[in-house]
């Protein structure tokens, strides 16, 4: 169905020339055509909001660089936006809420939003996109896990370890568990809408869950993520769509995560993808896992890490190359290109 | 020697009536006396380097809860300030350093501190506390591990991510490793001045070992700690001294740190204490490991999980109970109380 399958093809642990390399944040701030663009536009979440502007930033990078998917270009916050919660940037500090959820009656005062309609603009992006790139590559779409979106919906904005969301985790469960449970929904219906929009793969970002006990994240974090798996692998409209879920600093649930139903799953930089399929067996694929850092050094460096990631891996299908987290905004763009010719000039044996 | 030696027990794998508890930061923000004292001093570099000011914070906890340790009211950052980087805290900023370190020329210009000169009202501090204590309870002194001393020399301050170490340890690993062996010289030393100005236990935080690799973690943050530990242990005058050594997010490295030669090993609250003892077995202590979200809950929750970690952990000798991190400065007092009477409540079956 694409020109360049090899994604859907590693997704479905299929034997491949090479493993399909995609990026983490791929498209943004390390490449001067973001920056010019974002300097244009009023403000980031113009960026999101407007489909064309979203659409180009998802495209830039893949002008530049010989990747095998695309990524749609939004941000985790939008669905919780979309549920009133007034989402702005300010300049050099991150994400802010209007209102912040601390109660249940917040909880049960929040609307699950139709995506048809409040995050209309992310579908129309998926739909600009998918003109452009024209059947040469799969699209991916993607949410925030719901853990990890009710982290930033409980703080009301980033934290350095989230504390009052896993507070509340201790001291009201039963909040926590029905903004999960609301979550759920929401997202669910937001994945949805982005298939039927014309995604090709969608990705849980569940970027807290390393900050809970192994308890709270089975309980907290991948029940959740687990409910969201089963109810588009059980709708005949999206079941055919892959799945990836990346828990960042949660190597050590990567069993639990592997029963998950997803297909693939992000592994961070912190361990070894060979010890991780040790570990997941062939049950799914992994994606994975640079060191973000390592771009930051010199092409020779970046191809022998590359070298050495392959190496490492073996002839075993299901490999998708990524970093292990999303692209430093300070990467040389001559390293980016350094990894993709590094994974194109090794010497794989049949 | 101690009044109360249970930690001192603890670390030799002896058996108790008992686990010893202590709390890692427990003297701190949480207490009022501790805020009022740092309210009328200029700073908190006030407190530290005023030998009268940081005795009575390191008291502070003991006044209030029957612990089992008194820990040295200090900063892992001294050491480098004794170095010539000129540390100050900002209201509400964290940690500023005058000067940053790029280059081997930086490391080479770099002094390694007399710690009887430069942080003599360190060792001031230990010998008041002592005297105060007069045998009630062992104090235990520390020092940041030398990785994670050099993510803030390279960086100059605090970090989401320590970007700029991380890609130093890539781009110019020889101009790491030789700030690294700086590091680890002047870190022995310290340590052996805290040994012989009289604190009973010593403690290596590595509070960003978490962020490496594995080739990385073992390659820069364990062996310099290794290599720490190895000078302690084969000096007479400080070899009888117990390590205890903590990589925060470091749990997947458990068995390498439990051949590096302490007697203790810190664990975060990520894993359970129980499967952490089953991959070193009996080679070294744990200590850990509540999640400091828990102590923002309420005293029934906070005893409900100390019983847990105990029924987790069995009849073994080993333990020392602790939070997997520091306290949060929001932590109400009663919880406090809550988590100390629920330990000398729990019924220890022989």
């Amino acid at each position: 169905m694409k020109a360049n399958d090899r994604l859907l093809r590693a997704l479905k642990r299929e034997p491949l020339d090479r493993p399909p390399l995609w990026l983490m944040r791929q498209a943004g701030r390390y490449l001067p055509e973001y920056r010019a663009l974002r300097k244009e536009a009023k403000s980031f979440m113009t960026l999101c909001q407007t489909p064309d502007l979203a659409a180009e930033v998802s495209l830039q990078p893949l002008r530049r660089f010989d990747l095998d998917a695309a990524i749609l270009f939004s941000d985790i916050l939008t669905l919780p936006d979309a549920m009133g919660l007034g989402l702005s940037f300010k300049e050099g500090e991150g994400p802010q809420f209007a209102k912040t959820i601390r109660t249940l009656a917040d909880v049960q005062a929040l609307p699950v939003p139709d995506p048809e309609q409040k995050l209309k603009y992310v579908m129309q992006a998926v739909q600009l996109i998918q003109k452009e790139l024209a059947g040469s590559l799969p699209l991916i779409g993607f949410a925030g896990s719901p853990w990890t979106v009710a982290c930033y919906m409980i703080e009301g904005q980033g934290h350095k370890n989230f504390i009052s969301a896993r507070q509340m985790a201790y001291q009201a469960p039963e909040v926590l568990q029905a903004l999960l449970d609301k979550l759920v929904e929401a997202t669910h219906l937001y994945l949805s809408a982005q298939i039927a929009a014309g995604v090709d793969v969608v990705m849980l970002f569940d970027s807290w869950g390393g900050w809970l006990s192994p308890e709270h994240y089975q309980q907290f974090s991948l029940a959740a993520m687990n409910r969201i798996i089963a109810l588009l692998k059980s709708d005949p409209l999206t079941a055919a769509t892959p799945i990836i879920l990346f828990s960042k600093g949660a190597g050590a649930f990567l069993e639990s995560m592997s029963l998950s139903g997803a297909d693939a799953l992000g592994v961070d930089w912190t361990q070894s993808l060979s010890a991780a399929r040790v570990r997941v067996g062939d049950r799914v694929c992994l994606q994975g896992n640079l060191d973000p850092a390592l771009l930051l050094s010199s092409p020779e460096k970046v191809q022998a890490a590359m070298y050495a990631l392959l190496d490492d891996w073996g002839p075993h299908p299901g490999l998708i190359a990524n970093l292990g987290h999303g692209i430093e905004q300070t990467t040389p763009i001559e390293n980016v290109s350094a990894l993709v010719e590094a994974l194109k000039s090794y010497s794989f044996t049949p």
